[in-house]
């Protein structure tokens, strides 16, 4: 499918110089600059028409309707870090003015983010605009001021291209030097591996799989300089019902969760892969209900031939384990590129001696876990490994009865839902789209909302400047407005 | 010198999971308490008295005074991060509220940092109190809500042991756990690597070499939960003197550095080890009075026998490269573990070609580099690695004329300080203690300053929570009075 041939080592070296050239320049780029570089792709992208959807749908399977919501969401994501980036709230600036007479005198000091420098951004499969091209990372990078490479995703390069056209476009228009953006393709592992030990590189966001965020990783780890890398290397996405809250509304929840595991074709990283239940009529009518519709669906057709085929692999391993019994598969069975939804179901002792079946199953699959009692439910939780997310369906009663169970779950996952779905990741400043390893390989920072902006910065501070001498953002007229502490005081302080 | 005995593999997996467990109660018990902690060892390590400074003495070779201070900046900064936990604004704290009639429907989001779990401290040898067993390191850790495990320095075992006795009580006083802190021996490798490994460290604090640190960094990496080590590992902290500002003031500005570089024998990790010069008169007079008084200085005691060895050995490393000529040693010979001060010379040509000449000599010795020009500085300037620090001297006219050189500064460096010196790190919220590597391990966090909290806490969003049942620093009514962005709009936001 791929009719672009891979990047050469010649053409990787010259974007890395390139890009540590440009550096320099979007350093000094104002706030007000970088945003107007990031709404002229966001307006672009918006105004394209629906050439870049129809390739998009030829390379990826996805729906017109949910390819063009996800372009909206890519314009929300540019224009929402746009905001944030011009704003400065995120630059943390801080400023302690001098105290001559402190023994010893205590001088000016100042501090704000700083860009990192030439990030190297992994578009995903799943997200061929939100989280490729012009997607979250390489929103958050220009935000930070650091120039960006995009090594295409060799699963939609076409699409890729055209994003990137656009990109390329509004640089130029906003009289940046080319080197703020690059676009390599490269279907092998070679490109990528230069791109992350290239001397220039000096970040790296990710989105995909744990085989390839956790080799990113270490490559980056194993560089004379190591750099940060943002890896966000998907979930199982556990849910745990509780048991008043099942009695009660059992059929509701089965509902919501066939959407759920479904939606998309199952290829979301928040999908719930897991559901944890207690043994019981509440359960059983949860199964009952869950199986009937899923029973119901149709196959659907996923990105390409190659995850498919991972997901026919992968739903067969695990419905080979000991225990497992299946409860629903489509009547129909999925040919070519499609997956069938399907939902299997096992013992809770079955599931804890039997770490293969911890693994997420991308695409429209869900294990439900037949607990025996709570002190089952609870050593499951206590042996999860990280994730992006994990679900409670709970009364208040099942609740206040669960502190062991909560106390578990907070050491394990980066967003907890009550009595709602994991999948949907609003675009907000509060969402926090990570989590502890493996979900993604740094806990302490999000892949979506405009902190995500904070990956790519780092913070640096000023002593001693003359007023005149300083960036902007310190000076203490404070001519951009923007939110600093000044003396331990937050505010729109002023010197 | 080291009358305690090595931690066991036994003693280092019951300090893990005690560790484990108080993590629990730790992460729920409220800002205040935390803070009461903290407030609890300041109050007693001020109180202590002069036993512990006297034992200090005899394991440092470190003067009253300076201990005393030392004593003094640590009660400081215990306070001063108690304050700031109390206080929450490090929480970050964010509320986006529902917006039910949105396609697809906006839940409630709230997003707060949350400790990441038992951090493993490891005190450093130079900074007994400061960056030792109730250091910024454990101070920072108790505000995120960590609990902290120890590794006591061998050079200053007794020193460690009355400090985590102080720690200990506190942690009795104030009804927490004993699991909340732990403090344990280990001249050995071994111990180190056995707690860095344990599956129940969940984050790493490290001040010392750049070797120690490095394997530290390796070995979290390599674990199969690959957990943050925020290691600082030293900086040789490069001066630039520029030509208008040399001419102007080439004495005083001699006797400012003659100050730093023997402050505390030459042992901080900010002590300037690399002074740029343009060759000329002012340099030259600028080397003589700079000679003149490190000549009649006279040799000072290093904090251990190991210390001092490594000083003469690095020392004579470096005196014995190409080019190298001494400027200027105290008249009188080191003895037992003193450090003699000392300044040598090389050409810029000579420094490029030699990368050893670019490490960094712990103890009271700097290299002034004769640059043949503004061309050479600046190719000096562009091969550095990160620092902790770097310090420009110049007038307006200077600083004018040198935009590529502040260009290529601003990348390699956590401080920029004008017209003063390195040593001297104010704890403050604007000071950044950190630097691209290999100054630290990650570039993004701090060690000196409130913000140092944030290297160990995470980000976690609760999605559509009933007010009662989110944690009081995200409840509608702010109870806790602490800033927060609600909607976007940062204040002491009620919803």
């Amino acid at each position: 499918m791929n009719q672009y041939s891979d990047a050469t080592a010649t053409e990787i070296n010259e974007a890395m110089v390139a890009a540590k050239a440009a550096a320099a320049v979007m350093r000094k780029t104002p706030l007000k600059k970088r945003a107007a570089l990031m709404y002229s792709i966001a307006d672009a992208l918006e105004n394209n028409g629906d050439e870049l959807i129809h390739v998009a749908m030829a390379e990826t399977n996805l729906p017109e309707a949910r390819l063009k919501g996800e372009r909206g969401r890519t314009v929300f994501q540019l224009r929402s870090y746009a905001k944030a980036c011009e704003q400065g709230t995120w630059l943390e600036a801080t400023i302690d003015t001098a105290i001559p007479d402190k023994v010893p005198a205590k001088p000016d000091i100042r501090k704000m983010l700083v860009p990192l420098g030439p990030v190297v951004v992994f578009g995903s499969s799943n997200f061929p605009f939100a989280y490729s091209t012009a997607g979250g990372d390489t929103a958050s990078a220009f935000a930070a001021g650091c120039p960006v490479i995009v090594k295409a995703h060799p699963a939609h390069p076409q699409t890729s291209e055209i994003v990137a056209k656009i990109i390329h476009e509004a640089v130029k228009l906003n009289g940046l030097p080319t080197g703020v953006f690059a676009h390599l393709h490269g279907a092998s592992f070679e490109v990528g591996k230069a791109l992350v030990m290239h001397p220039n590189t000096k970040a790296v966001g990710f989105t995909g799989s744990y085989v390839g965020g956790k080799a990113l990783h270490d490559m980056a780890n194993q560089r004379k300089e190591p750099i940060p890398v943002f890896a966000e290397m998907g979930s199982v996405n556990p849910v745990y019902l509780l048991e008043e809250k099942l009695s009660a509304d059992a059929e509701q929840i089965a509902t919501q969760y066939a959407g759920s595991i479904t939606l998309g074709v199952g290829q979301f990283c928040t999908k719930p892969g897991l559901i944890f239940g207690i043994k019981g009529e509440g359960l059983d009518r949860f199964m009952s209900e869950l199986s009937k519709q899923i029973g119901s669906m149709q196959p659907g057709n996923m990105l390409h031939a190659g995850i498919a085929k991972s997901y026919q692999k992968n739903k067969d391993n695990a419905l080979a384990q000991d225990g497992i019994s299946i409860l629903a598969t489509s009547s129909n069975e999925a040919v070519d590129n499609q997956g069938a939804p399907t939902i299997a179901k096992v013992k809770g002792k079955d599931y804890l001696s039997n770490s293969l079946l911890h693994q997420e199953v991308f695409g429209p699959y869900s294990l439900v876990v037949e607990c025996e009692d709570a002190d089952e439910m609870l050593n499951i939780a206590e042996s999860m490994e990280g994730q992006l997310t994990t679900t409670v369906m709970g009364t208040d009663n099942d609740i206040r009865f669960s502190e062991l169970l909560f106390d578990a779950i907070a050491d394990k996952c980066g967003r907890l839902i009550l009595n709602g779905v994991p999948t949907g990741v609003e675009v907000c400043l509060s969402m926090h789209h990570g989590g502890p390893f493996p979900a993604t390989t740094d806990s302490r920072f999000t892949s979506v909302g405009a902190d995500a902006i904070k990956r790519f910065a780092r913070p640096m501070s000023f002593q001693n400047f003359a007023n005149h001498l300083l960036p902007l953002e310190l000076q203490n007229e404070n001519p951009l407005q923007i939110i600093r502490t000044v003396n331990d005081v937050l505010g729109n302080g002023i010197v």
